[in-house]
């Protein structure tokens, strides 16, 4: 049975196509830098925003015309699976991510939704036998039911800490149940509303205990997923413990828990947090800790979380250069965590914005290649830092160098000359590498 | 010879005092929760702000009216500490902080800038025999210099960071000469304009290793001031590295210099950088490196550091709680890094700035304690997380609890219920604190 | 049948009272500035927030617990009715105000919306007979209906503008039988998504239209309510055409509009459009159109409408200040277009805000009008513009100067001194005030 | 004599020259949509960024490295004028702008200060005898001295009233000696630091007054530059009068000035207000006012007005699509008031800066034209609002429509169907016209 008929993505037309079905950029199996495209991006659509929203905000309902309207319960998150693999083939993408919630429905009690899910994970798997489409991540949404309103693994309510546990618990068995190359745990709820009424060490100790038992959980169940952390400063919270990649890090450095964890690094929480998407990739790979993307924009101008699709080509190209130079993103992927707008409610719209992305992607993928072959940036990185070849600079690199001994080169090195930053040339070549004239 | 003989300062009339000159709420000698207000706050004037700037914006020269005006290089220099250490007394500021830069005029060459530096060191020690005022801090201004365009520390120029060594050298050495109880480091050109022309790892990597040569020469010459990172987002570079407590921490971690430094945090830098002030000074507490506190405030409608004097009660009021829940602040104290509005240009201006400060610090200081002395915080904590004292919040607590073990107790715990976090009572009674009716 | 039973409100034991729900500031009957506390401050409740609303938030599900969770449809609807006025009684509000659909069920037809309302205003009617409870204002929704996605007034869509239009007549109706005292538009979704797609100015001359029928079918029925705009920057939309005062005030202009309309302000738009409340109140003061207040708190570090109950004594002492200058709200009021926050869900988290608002905007009326009675802001002003007393004063004021008259004054007038704005001490003063220590 | 004898500017290469002083995109003669693109962009060229500004920032002095640096007084003057038309020269830029102070240096009296000027603008007017350059307005600089702290037309200081009275009256008479085609008022100190001590509506009529003063002074010389206001929504104040295009429509239409001034229009000052840039530009076409614009972009993750040199190529793109829809700038022209970065202090960097910002608008306007060629953004437009030429909607529009009948129609017409906006298609499809792909 098909959900969206009457929809014929066109699998690549090139730049100058007019169906606005077709792909421009994103041509899979095209190679770029050694590796095919598909191999560099491994786009992932996002469950949620793709098989469950419906454009309600927090001053409308939904709007949202969808195939799986007139069902309800379990039904309904049958009709999802299937709607999704056809969405999956339809467009070429290669994976996959939802929360637990976002593909069965919960129950009155914690056994009924575990029923419930075992039922959706298996028509899943069931699926996933003949599809090509492979689950890039799952995860537990320990946000939504009120039961988190004072958080999760950060609650201060043992008893719902506990059901987080257990919930996590089940995340890990369908992650292994469904070959999830990643595990993410973004904390919705992991935050505080006021400092007046919240022990911020106690909660961040529980919740480096709750990261230990999943590990020691993975492991006893041979789950060898990448264990992922998803930084955002704000919203649902007025302030999330995973404010961003730094605020991260330093946890994972004070619970010793750094070589357990990458992050998952989303657009518009770097905005949110008051740092490009680029910053916040370059902090994880320079820490190593570059996991995977959720690939989507915020719109600089509004304080909230607005999901777009990514079009923009100044942020693809930086982004893909990031993943590059990390030499990729390993398990990782570029996960859609991006939604229509409330005003673009009809079936297709949603492939129009994932082929819309995938595009930005593509294109964003291939300017950056054409960068880093020509040298474009490590040549100006060169350049600039090229005094540190010096003898004072050797001293200062290898640890030899004393304030006194660079004090005595100082007092024989009056004055000091620098050279140009060269910020304008070099934003005026991007623009040119990314209009394709070099 | 007096300076602002004009000027009367009234040390102490009570809340209902008219006069503008009379602090209404700072009593050096009175006691609270245990000590006296003056060794609770240990107040400090900003060198910089007070002695130095004269009003200049970006889009404005000069507006300040100052006893020092038609002096020039040293002779200006010399003027200022005369008047700087009349201000101390008339106000009865028990320290002071200062740049390198502030003091002392930059001059050609390196040996004439320390030459320089060492005539106003002197000519301060001398007036520190007989003046109660002490150094809270000092610091070398690496921003200001045309040199330092690129960074410091974090320089792309070996030779620039040459000098920014040499320069800390003298800085430690001033240090020690007069008894500083800290030094710090603000890195205002610690950053980038671009990603695009920057190694951010190479940069941090140099950074880390002048920490390590700082505190090798201060052990070497016997300065054991607490070293003090002060954190900022942005301004003047797009992105500063020690963007705020977390980032510095994690930074901290990575390159093992955790034991050796503490933070001097700002009430501006951690709006600018989407954080209260109490969630700064809560992270650093819970870190263990809550060091100092620069105390100003700046305008939440506004994008740049406006480093107004503190007036906010709410603020100075969770400030001296995580202060008096650090219990107290050690060697650091209360620096108002804060400037008297453009328009305010008149030498009794600077009087009644700091006056304006102290009072609402002193009046934070005095709710705080009450908060403190009644329990109110410490209760409603105690019972939000009274579940983490059952058998299962024990078992999470200990770390014996496994995702196993707490979904056997999830399974029979359906649904869970939750308490009221009861914020707009604990805000209304926080006002009745403030207001002093409980 | 009592809904709130177990919830007793103190109606006023003054500052010190330790008693949750008891006033502490809010004396109804008390007289401040000529006026008892009551008449000047017109509380009204919102019915979405207090009666509606369940805590939903963009990432997860109602929290609430409310004495009508079991009811639905017409009954639940009725079971509100019931529940508000006991509400209002208890509590000592004045007045409440609604959006149609907060009060009835919207049906699968117009008429059968219609005939809900009805049913309810009907029963209002009833309840106001003995009720002491007023209505402030009303207005129609026309924002959370999936019909309203491209706007109503300024819909894409002439269907949509007419079903609209259709809205607003009911809503005169509605406030004519109730007897409102104000009509307020809010076009949440009046602005858009993406200019790209938009024809601004085409959209704005309909809304304009709309208005005017609006104006002429109020006279047409006797409806002499006062008419409300309330401005809004953005959220849910990614502009909205009334932004702010100034610009709700341009449109007012341009269409001719201006006498018939008044402006409906509120807190959190103030700063979410980069003002602060205080500077909204002004500009609609200064242009004759301070209609009346929604009066909440945003969180300046956050970037949507929080809509918190205000507790901020600057921000309630100004803005008192602002409407006893005004010479009061006329029709207006104080309406608590505010929320309680999602982990506050009990019952009783109504009555603590409501109290913690409606003392804080009681000591604000207090703090102001002492200010206003010992001239405190009205000598600053007068001194500081005093030089337009003089001569070249005089001739600017009276439109006599021209470009040559004054040029010629200032050749003669070199240098220009200026006197200090004296801000620090004048916000030390108004901390004195807020304390009650003048 | 020749100041940048070394830079060699190439007129044209187009867009695969890898000349980092050759034009790619913009090619004066070249005809886009029916006129030359020099006739269309009518840039100029900002004195004070490029001529005198040195770098400075808050935090540290100026690096500029410039041909004047060795002069002062009006001998640097002298030196910057020929300087600046060489380099309009090698630029190929038609127009420069300036501020009085950009171009004579300030005396100690008025009197020395306008005979600087003459000495200056004499010298000017001499070489524009035989330069193409152009004076695209000029203007007076009524916030750099500190006279002006409180303000200018709206100072609390009728003798500095007088005094900028006195500034604009030189500065029409400069105007109209050099033919300039607009003159522009920026307010940057025409707003308040704090509420507390301004009286808003006083000082707004008196900068109406100094307005009408000066169109009567234009007028009686005979100067009929196109009288221009600026708006920008803070910084130097805290809060700036002419905040934003609505705003200072509001202050035009309440003082009757309207049919006087069109505004100046500046990218940066648009997003620090919250709005796009297009969004400014749409709000003054659809005024009537658009009259110029001050092309440069902002960083929208800071909080001050950086001036950057504009690159953005959908910003430029979205701006020439207003400005050909708006029949050109008729008197206007795209004004550089933007800096290079204080990293890119060499006078090279200069040309480079100037040549990315030409060449993006050069790209956009080629890009706008080819979409207006296409109907590109029309079509979207016609077919989202033909419902409007159905019988409903053409009673709406025309006039005749009345709650009534419209609530007739709708009473007919439940339930309410929409098209999509399709946002992400056409996001998508901007990208391919970006790219050159269509």
């Amino acid at each position: 049975m098909s959900h969206f008929s009457d929809i014929n993505v066109i699998a690549y037309e090139g730049p100058s196509s007019k169906n606005p079905l077709a792909f421009k950029h994103y041509n899979p199996k095209e190679v770029v830098a050694g590796k095919t495209m598909e191999e560099h991006l491994r786009f992932a659509t996002a469950y949620w925003h793709t098989f469950v929203a419906d454009g309600t905000d927090m001053f409308g309902r939904g709007t949202a015309l969808r195939p799986w309207d007139s069902y309800s319960g379990l039904d309904q998150a049958k009709f999802r699976v299937e709607a999704s693999f056809e969405f999956y083939e339809k467009l070429g993408v290669p994976y996959f991510c939802f929360h637990d919630v976002d593909i069965a429905p919960e129950g009155d009690t914690l056994q009924e939704t575990n029923k419930n899910l075992d039922v959706i994970v298996a028509m899943m798997k069931d699926y996933m036998k003949t599809s090509k489409a492979k689950l890039l991540w799952n995860t537990a949404n320990m946000f939504t039911n009120p039961r988190y309103t004072h958080g999760a693994g950060t609650s201060s309510n043992a008893v719902v800490y506990a059901r987080a546990a257990a919930q996590v618990k089940k995340g890990l068995e369908v992650g292994k149940e469904l070959g999830a190359q990643n595990y993410v745990f973004w904390g919705g709820r992991e935050g505080y509303e006021t400092l007046l009424n919240t022990d911020m060490a106690f909660e961040l100790d529980n919740l480096a205990r709750l990261y230990r038992m999943a590990i020691d959980y993975a492991k006893e169940i041979g789950f060898d997923a990448q264990f992922l952390i998803e930084p955002k400063p704000k919203e649902p919270t007025k302030h999330q413990y995973d404010f961003d990649a730094a605020t991260t890090i330093a946890f994972l450095y004070r619970y010793d828990l750094k070589d357990h964890f990458k992050l998952n690094l989303e657009a518009n929480h770097a905005t949110l947090a008051g740092h490009t998407f680029e910053h916040e990739l370059r902090v994880a790979r320079d820490n190593g800790v570059l996991g995977s993307l959720d690939a989507n924009q915020g719109d600089v101008l509004l304080g909230w979380d607005t999901d777009e699709f990514p079009y923009d080509l100044y942020t693809t190209t930086l982004t893909m250069h990031e993943v590059l130079k990390n030499g990729g993103l390993g398990k990782g992927g570029v996960n859609f965590d991006a939604k229509v707008r409330r005003g673009s409610f009809e079936p297709v719209d949603l492939f129009y914005a994932h082929i819309a992305g995938m595009d930005a992607y593509a294109k964003g993928l291939k300017v950056a290649a054409k960068m880093i072959e020509d040298n474009y940036f490590e040549n100006i990185v060169a350049d600039r830092y090229s005094s540190f070849k010096s003898e004072v600079g050797e001293s200062i690199v290898s640890g030899k160098a004393t304030l006194k001994s660079l004090e005595e080169f100082a007092l024989q090195n009056n004055p000091v000359n620098n050279k140009s930053g060269r910020l304008e040339l070099i934003r005026a070549t991007l623009n040119q590498y990314i209009l394709g004239d070099l």
